[in-house]
């Protein structure tokens, strides 16, 4: 199981004081931008610019359990919880000192970015995936 | 029904030159910081600063249909599905050109911003809410 | 001389119910990208995707005179300062109500987006250019 | 001399592939940030909602002399140039790789948030700054 710890900066909170939720969708990109590097072996700069392929969003369901505050550190756990010929479904459960914030349901799809076509995983990249899926 | 259009602009286009979708989650706040102020006659300025309440989001559900691209013009519609007691339940609906884009499903809840705790909408604004729900 | 306005949004304060100047500069751009439309009758889709060329900031210096709040509008008035071969300078004065918020100066550089060079101003955009140019 | 590396991620690329500037600006705030927190001892939460004090920008200088890509590592380092009364000024240098990218410097003053007027340092905090400057 991947997981990674952010800091809740400054410039992700709104003049509530907490955590302003679009930001919270940058933070949980970034976590998969590092699980895509360690789980997968391919950094989003080699997805992109070597590769030509992207993982677009198609689908995301997010619930919010409590709010976050500046300072907060929250722990990210990325889980993967389906994979299909060319999707993914991600489970990103976050939390901060074990009290959960808010968790975030994805699924992906590895697209041709030139031609905007969904492809097949590589065969490299489906063993990594399928290694994690319980 | 109330709506919106706002350009997709550099900011918002990632490396494949898209929208990327934190960024939508900030167009569409956006729409409903511009609803509140019509259709509720709050503006987010006298809701957090004058009444000391805030509208955050409990849940949301996204689905993504087609890309946008730098330049295109987002039609945002806002429409009221649910009124709780102190929630709401909103629906956004993008289009570009006719053509559907993304919609979100969100829940969100009045809250006294001192406090950290749900509150009943206020009759004026209930009545307006209840207007808006079909 | 063109001008533009744009509302202060809650996405753009922060913790402090203020402008987060980082988002100021998101103002700015979205302010020189309406600039680029109207008077060089270039948006900044026809610059990148068609063109093949961008406006990167090489140097900015800005100013902060006074705090903008939750909800402000913001007039954001855009000049051209000086006219090179391949850039250009502006001058950037922003006011909310009258009252000057900040201002920033920019130069900015033509460049071929593929080979990364400055290129000299297309006639066409130069002609506006010169136009606008005290 | 203080200095923090992060990595320029996809939220912080433009549809040329290259970093956008509003964002360096948040990856500088983030390490005045880290540097606040380490060089004064005081972070940026207990900073705000403890001490109620901020430290706002009210002049900055950029000047960027090479792009930054997905992926690239960015160190940035905060130096101490002036302390004022109530003011500091800093430098940033952001390079990958060994190679500059940009540098920033920043005039910043310590205000009560409540009262929005400039506070002289705190001793301890001085003492601190003070440490730093050459």
């Amino acid at each position: 199981m991947f997981s990674v710890t952010y800091p809740l900066r400054f410039a992700h909170c709104d003049p509530a004081g907490i955590a302003y939720y679009p930001r919270y969708f940058e933070l949980c990109d970034a976590a998969i931008e590092d699980w895509s590097a360690e789980i997968l072996g391919c950094s989003r700069r080699t997805m992109h610019l070597e590769l030509g392929m992207g993982l677009p969003t198609v689908d995301l369901h997010a619930s919010f359990a409590a709010p976050s505050r500046l300072g907060d550190l929250l722990d990210i756990r990325v889980a993967v919880t389906r994979v299909g010929r060319s999707s993914v479904d991600l489970a990103l459960d976050i939390s901060s000192g074990g009290e959960p914030r808010f968790h975030v349901r994805y699924t992906q799809v590895l697209t041709d970015l030139a031609r905007q076509k969904s492809v097949p995983w590589p065969p490299a990249l489906l063993l990594c995936l399928n290694r994690e899926c319980p």
